[in-house]
């Protein structure tokens, strides 16, 4: 085979997703991606951790060499190495192996945080699995377009949680632990989104009648990002509707996981594929 | 009667919600689920348990017997026994009566953790009452339809809570509760779904900024999931609207627990049988 | 002024809300009833208690005096008395002055349980307010609109803390303050509606992740009572609309709140006093 | 430059939003205002405060005397000055600057209660902020149109935890912690908001039962208000689309974020300078 082709077939099979070997790579790719995480996750548990230490740094090594492979083959047969290198999902397939080779080159750097860091850093290979989200983008488009008002919304939440914080901090002072501002405003923010974990609870009447006020005004003010949210999502799916048609009839108004044309019968495109002009 | 006739006659009370018999029977086993219910809901408080001990022990065998011969009798008067026993109801209806058999016929497996499960696996009869809920089509048919959005919802809420759980166990460390990774995970699940028992906390500054982050972004996300299933609903209403049709004027439109047609005034099919095809 | 003629124009002042004195009596009882509640209130802080106790009794006497004119005064100048007495409003009514006489003619019936019991449903008398909440029709008929699916909807949480209780109460057994199945589906319920004590966690690693998925089950489907719940709120608003007319040009589609025809500016119908045919 | 002109040109740069010099000091003015609330919340930890007591007293001062100088400002160049003082805008920036004056002219008030709470009030200082989040007009006009079922919705829940609250505190008592009914009513609030601190909870067993029921109340009617924002904000997003017009061929239709015309590409007006006339 000559390089060119080899090139190519590799790129078929490693980026694409609709042979029938670029499918067995991704679901491969999948498992190894929860097989590494599952190691990970046992490394940080002190029993196993201790009985399986050795087995598990060499799957570990096993996986990162995996990985190392996949990204260099990547590299490889991208027509254009350096977008691959620069967008989001190269620097992730980066960031899934340096740790490992930074703690295996650097022994030296021996602080346990730094190599406890590194260790955890590996999480970050979970964002592999985002490639294999894609059919998120009527939520990610319906995030998007909604964006300005989600940002007044957090900007609306950080107002009030700073003046909610700062009159607890007020009103009940160090002594019944709420000892600064920042900590004051961490209770308001346990307590507007309604987590309520009970580490710092008001104390005085009055504490709690602001605490009330905080809640009431939490279990309300949750109303509007799902409005927003769902507001979004109705007229995304609706644009959606109106944008698929049919090969045949050239009818619209399909819904977004219609398969074959409502008043002919003729298959539709893959729901999958289906690309919303903005 | 022959043996026919009694069959038919048997499969309409039993399988059947039309007649009168049908509706006696089905409410006469919907009493008897919740009992036995009640019984092993009892059995499991000490004081009762102590006191009552052989009462409820007999309780239990005549429900047994009950549902044992409901059994038999389905089994019996179905067309197809065998599509029976293998569909859902029919294995729910066979797990109903087995914790007790093998209690019964093994006593010899006293191990009291084997016991204690078969006793509570009783619990499945709860299940039966799934029956009795057939009306829920229209809020199943819109989490059906909306299942690639949850599933990409709850992978999303995977990679979110995996990632914040390791990056507190990095912060916080075994020394503050984090112990290991699965139980860090465990307390980002209880962060970002507000449910905030208060077990686990941050300690550090640097550890409360990461939850109060995590707590945002719960409380925001909540507002996916609602705006998914209200699209989903909202659409599933329109539908069903759609394709109840009167059936003197033949005119559509009609919502989905009207009783008569809106224009002509005649009555519509009764709404709990209407089917909405796919 | 004649008897018939006193009768109806005090039944216009107590029961109509249309006249200026109407509505002055209107505001002096709502003024009265959260006086009450307040008095209610501060004899249950015992530092308070111990200090007024004279006179909060004696306040007390005052607004069950009132009370008991409002109430005979309904009965005399309302039009079907007996029908009044029977209604909701009736019943709430009566029962806003009848543990004041019953502490104060028993005094025999000292135990402590039952006067306190007396003293704390007066705290019913907070009903008397539901009359001015009448503008919530469109509220209540979204919620009986959807009372089906909201019964299926609590049906279906029963079935699943239920299940979740007992498989928690095996896993976690008593020693881990799981004592009994009804406490088992007591914390299943403190998980699954996101609330979260944190007066009973699992201790064990499969209790833990059983939880994990209690909590997540109990995030998503929260968003279906609120789907349901939009989804009838959208339907309601949009038959308002369409229902009502404007008195010069019979034009429909104005909105719930609109005082003026949207086409020639004729006023409209009191908002509040449009009433929806169901 | 003429009095006139200079009064004209400040107006434009310190109220205006259109110019190069507009926007420029309103970013210095958002930077000041996040500085002076980092001084604000660093002060009040304990071991800062300790160490840069001088420094961060020195900054307070520094950033007082330039909110005095834009308010003067403010004040010189309004067209209205009296108005100005007066509006919601006039008193928050005056709010920004008194309480540091307070504290350093009445040093005889040095009260520790009165200086840490007009310390503290600095924090109102982030409402100035409220200025820069006037894209949220649509949020607002969705939370105006519904603010009469918010109110109804809020009586509703009032009523609620008065009733629970009053029901807990009869039937848990002082001894379980329910000693007062404002106490038991900040328990109810605790729990239907599904906070869940965990400070108080039920011990017997029809306090659980009783907390069971809020809790599945509060998750239910937590999709009331949900319910009414995203209606109100469907009708509004509809309402905004159709008064929106493309001044080249003026046709409507348009999203509210859309930046030019969809049927012939001119552009539209700048999206956060349209209004909605009511």
């Amino acid at each position: 085979m000559p390089r060119h082709a080899l090139k190519h077939y590799l790129y078929i099979i490693i980026f694409g997703t609709h042979t029938k070997a670029g499918r067995a790579f991704d679901i491969a790719l999948i498992i190894a991606i929860l097989s590494s995480l599952a190691v990970l996750v046992l490394e940080s548990v002190p029993s196993i951790a201790m009985q399986w230490k050795t087995e598990l740094r060499y799957l570990e090594y096993a996986f990162t060499a995996l990985f190392s492979i996949e990204y260099l083959l990547r590299l490889y047969c991208s027509p254009k190495p350096i977008a691959y290198a620069k967008s989001f999902y190269g620097v992730i397939d980066l960031l899934a192996i340096l740790p490992t080779y930074l703690a295996f080159f650097f022994p030296g750097a021996s602080f346990m945080g730094v190599i406890r860091l590194l260790r955890v850093m590996r999480i970050f290979r979970v964002l592999k699995l985002v490639r294999y989200l894609q059919d998120s983008n009527i939520l990610l488009r319906s995030l998007l377009m909604a964006r300005r008002k989600i940002l007044i919304f957090f900007s609306t939440v950080g107002i009030l949680v700073t003046i909610f914080g700062s009159l607890i901090f007020v009103i009940e002072g160090p002594n019944n632990g709420f000892t600064s501002i920042p900590k004051s405003i961490y209770w308001a923010i346990v307590t507007i989104t309604t987590v309520g974990y009970g580490d710092i609870v008001p104390q005085t009447h009055l504490g709690k009648a602001l605490a009330s006020l905080t809640m009431l005004l939490g279990y309300s003010i949750l109303a509007v990002p799902t409005g927003i949210i769902t507001a979004e999502l109705n007229k995304e799916m609706n644009a959606h509707k109106e944008l698929v048609k049919c090969p045949n009839c050239n009818r619209a108004g399909h819904d977004s996981d219609a398969m074959h044309c409502k008043h002919c019968g003729s298959e539709l495109a893959d729901p999958d594929k289906r690309i919303v002009k903005a």
